[in-house]
């Protein structure tokens, strides 16, 4: 029996990305048998309202129901939270207020995960909610580092990467300028591209090699609960 | 909001058999958003023991920690349990015990989805474990339904194929006779073969069609758990 802490997932956030995050912190920890692996608790909580049209256009409150799942993790024993949807970030606070347990922040440990690099100039890639809402810029700036984001033209391809290609199961992307938005982000010096949406690394798996490299928030989130739980990180990120 | 009642999963047996119920689920789910999802609780408890061990050779008794985690689950809100692991249900009497909402049976379900289909004589691959311990076995012959396994060379294969293969990540099986042992079972007179190891969709997945049709018990139990749920169910299997 192992002796490592136990996870708590507030999910729903979509689900599959929450299944998601579940899969990389399998696929983060070294271990040879099930009893190797980390306890994990899951709140796949499909009644948390959605958080982009709260920010963005006064929709149902997210909150009660996020802090209902945090609650309810802790009780049921996690000893630390973390979210895999990055628009969620934007009520972190909130959902702090009423647990004693940890919640790890995804913008915030990939923000040190980019400064460990020496970056000092990030591109973000995310919804118009996501970019909006301030949670990778906050992030980025504690961290002292820049961020830089793609133009109204470039920033409504991604937005159609995201919703018209990956979550519609279109995987073909060739109608859409990828290069140019990249190049774009080169040009206003961007060192690295933050894949700030659960969708982006689906399609960037698919896309392959880019101009400039990019890092995948919930890998950086995985890979900080294995080490919070205690357990041996595997050495290569998957 | 939707009102679907919660379902709660008994995980870690494996981890990995874990999220893809939870994601088998999901895909049997007619949904449009988030919000159209079934609310879903898992504890990847990696606490239980190995099931198998503790049946054949006398390891570590599994129960304590499966209804710990059979418990948790109905206090942190769970309207119903159930698990992906085709051996665990060798201890359903102990896990029910305790709690007071009802456990899905997967090989039982199974045996009722063969019955509606026709069948009266069904082929049943699974470890060495889940064929001695009469899990399968047991559930057909209440539902009259006669079963065959593999003889002692052709179960070896099944064994090769779930361990050296499947588990190990080698995907190639041209080492091992599929046709052979299926063969076996058709001159056995089973009408269907029923994957009762969570590894066997995978390889026969890749092994594409055969003389005789599968059921993969997984696919089964995610459907029962989406109609007990109240949500609407998908035509097409996934």
């Amino acid at each position: 029996m192992n002796n490592y802490k136990t996870i708590g997932i507030i999910g729903g956030m979509g689900p599959l990305a929450t299944y998601d995050l579940a899969e990389k912190i399998l696929n983060n920890t070294v271990a040879s048998c099930d009893q190797d692996n980390i306890p994990v608790l899951i709140d796949c909580n499909t009644r948390i309202a959605d958080r982009t049209a709260a920010i963005l256009h006064g929709g149902d409150d997210p909150q009660p129901e996020m802090k209902k799942s945090a609650k309810r993790l802790e009780t049921a024993g996690a000893d630390v939270l973390m979210m895999a949807c990055n628009t969620a970030h934007y009520f972190y606070d909130s959902i702090c207020e009423d647990i004693s347990i940890p919640v790890l922040h995804m913008p915030r440990l990939t923000a040190q995960h980019l400064l460990n690099m020496g970056v000092k100039k990030a591109g973000i890639l995310a919804t118009d909610g996501t970019c909006q809402s301030g949670v990778y810029g906050d992030a980025l700036k504690e961290a002292g580092i820049e961020s830089v984001y793609p133009s109204g033209e470039k920033q409504k391809l991604i937005m159609s990467l995201i919703y018209d290609h990956v979550k519609a199961g279109i995987m073909d992307f060739s109608d859409l300028d990828i290069d140019g938005i990249i190049a774009e982000m080169q040009e206003k010096g961007a060192e690295t591209l933050i894949l700030g949406c659960t969708e982006l690394p689906v399609a960037f798996d698919l896309i392959g090699k880019t101009a400039l490299p990019t890092v995948d928030p919930t890998v950086v989130l995985a890979r900080a609960a294995v080490s919070f739980a205690g357990a041996p990180l595997k050495e290569i990120q998957k």
